[in-house]
């Protein structure tokens, strides 16, 4: 089994050989530049890792692994509209470089281009490919929507929360396994196994994003430490502050969360305090353990090499280690 | 074979019964308003009536109606919004009645249960299904970005401005009875034929439109006549002006489609005059029959009853005769 920086290369590889001049430029231009930003490849880069584990030639899986990259960047393109967000990964977004128009015309575009790298398998491995890639781009969708909803919801239950981070976030990764196994012609068991790892790896990948806002090492992290607590969003840490926090507590996290100073240290170092004080600190790091543990207890009852289960659980702990 | 208001009828009770509460209601509703609104339903009655007309089910071909009728809605959503329009069939357009964010969404949502309406369909069907929507669909996409190009591009050619035609509206006629006659198991020699009959029809339907804007009777037409040239919009009358029109009316048309007056009157009367005088209103006309009797020729070479064809011969005919 190759590494996970070998298969990096390859689909880095892969993706730019497709990227090549195609009319109207205007609606193919911004595609390609939302792909040439880069970023970790990390879905793509897991069907790959699946179809290997699985046994499948993961040449197979290059296509499976650009439609899930290709549905990434569209949901990136559209996102970044909705949050108004000026960059992405350092560079302009696609709506500010182009306009909202091109942004929502190459999105869609985006998304039905990564139907079309289905295209290639036979019937019934593209009717179990195409199923399952709906299925999660409309739960991706959902999860999106239920995030906005958050913002203006009065109260947003721990339960709800996790829903909402498993559909914006944890399936793709989930369905991005799966689709490099069902590649490899992986029993359905076996499919079901991996998507749960990656299920639960993706939902530890996102509360830990949450946590790593906040007590990320600002020297690595690359964002502004504490953004969440200044845009008052609602996240983890808050929702555990607030359900395990005393009436004081709470009615204070209330209270700071409803203002927006100038001057944000104050309100970033009180609000620590409460989520370190009510416990949410030590229950998300917790929490993260929770689901790292659960995806690798998936990838345990696999009946596959232990080499192979190495590759996959180096790579979930390198993922788990990260402070970026 | 039924006739099309049988099968308006029973496509508008399929379409309802699927029209149930579903979480997260911000994401649903949307695009359950949209269908709502109406309209003529041509494109999902051609599916019904083609899978009819190669002597299928037309009950099984009610799935790929619906992900044409989903798309058609999809695409109107995200276009309104490209448009800045504020009504959409005498209605708020769903940006206006929500927000910009959930047209974008609910709209991304719409494409992708688009495709999941495919999904009963055998797999070999499925693909086929699958691959032809696909492949429609960002045809579309560039249609409409042709569409938006051509606002801010000096020279359009007639050419161009057919091809744009071709995508943008076109190709979702010709996909719309062509994934019928895969639903009834139609040779590939009769999907090709009923293909370009619809492939016709839609550039027939849009020249007409272009022609009705201008020379449609307005207690009928609905919307207000002129409107494409106070917008100074390049229609096939314009670009035929052009191309068919001396120095002289060259010049004038493009100086009045240079301003927007206050007063439109004068402005609408003088480009119809130029219109009128250079030919362009003739060769429209004549453009519409050419594409008209294209259409028809295509479908008189198929094999089927010439009851059968009637049906399709006097859509035709009503859909070229219309005053609206």
């Amino acid at each position: 089994m190759q590494s996970v920086a070998f298969y990096r290369d390859q689909f880095e590889e892969y993706l730019s050989s497709g990227m090549t001049d195609r009319d109207p430029k205007s609606l193919y231009d911004p595609m390609f530049y939302i792909l040439k930003l880069g970023g970790k490849r990390l879905r793509p880069v897991l069907t790959l890792l699946s179809a290997d584990l699985f046994g499948g030639d993961p040449k197979e899986a290059f296509r499976a692994a650009m439609a899930i990259e290709y549905f990434h960047n569209f949901s990136l393109i559209h996102d970044d509209i909705m949050d108004a967000a000026p960059l992405r990964r350092g560079k302009t977004t696609v709506h500010k470089k182009w306009d909202l128009n091109t942004g929502i015309l190459s999105g869609d575009a985006m998304l039905i281009e990564a139907y079309r790298f289905l295209e290639p398998y036979p019937p019934k491995v593209f009717k179990d490919l195409t199923t399952l890639f709906s299925k999660t781009a409309m739960e991706v969708c959902e999860g999106q929507q239920y995030d906005i909803d958050f913002e203006t919801q009065e109260e947003v239950s721990v339960p709800q929360y996790l829903k909402m981070i498993k559909f914006k976030t944890a399936v793709l990764v989930g369905a991005a396994m799966k689709m490099g196994a069902i590649t490899a012609g992986a029993s359905l068991s076996d499919q079901e196994k991996i998507y749960s790892f990656g299920l639960y790896l993706g939902v530890a990948f996102q509360l830990q994003d949450d946590y790593l806002d906040v007590f990320g090492d600002p020297k690595v992290f690359g964002k502004q430490v504490g953004g969440d607590i200044i845009e008052n969003k609602k996240t983890y840490l808050y929702l555990k502050a607030l359900e395990q926090g005393d009436l004081q507590q709470a009615r204070e996290l209330k209270d700071l969360f409803s203002i927006q100073p100038k001057k944000t240290e104050k309100k970033i170092k009180r609000v620590i305090e409460i989520y370190d004080q009510s416990g949410a600190s030590k229950e998300t790091k917790e929490a993260i353990a929770h689901y790292t543990n659960k995806a690798f207890d998936c990838l345990n009852t696999l009946d596959i090499s232990q080499e192979k289960k190495e590759v996959l659980l180096t790579f979930g702990r390198d993922l788990m280690g990260r402070k970026v």
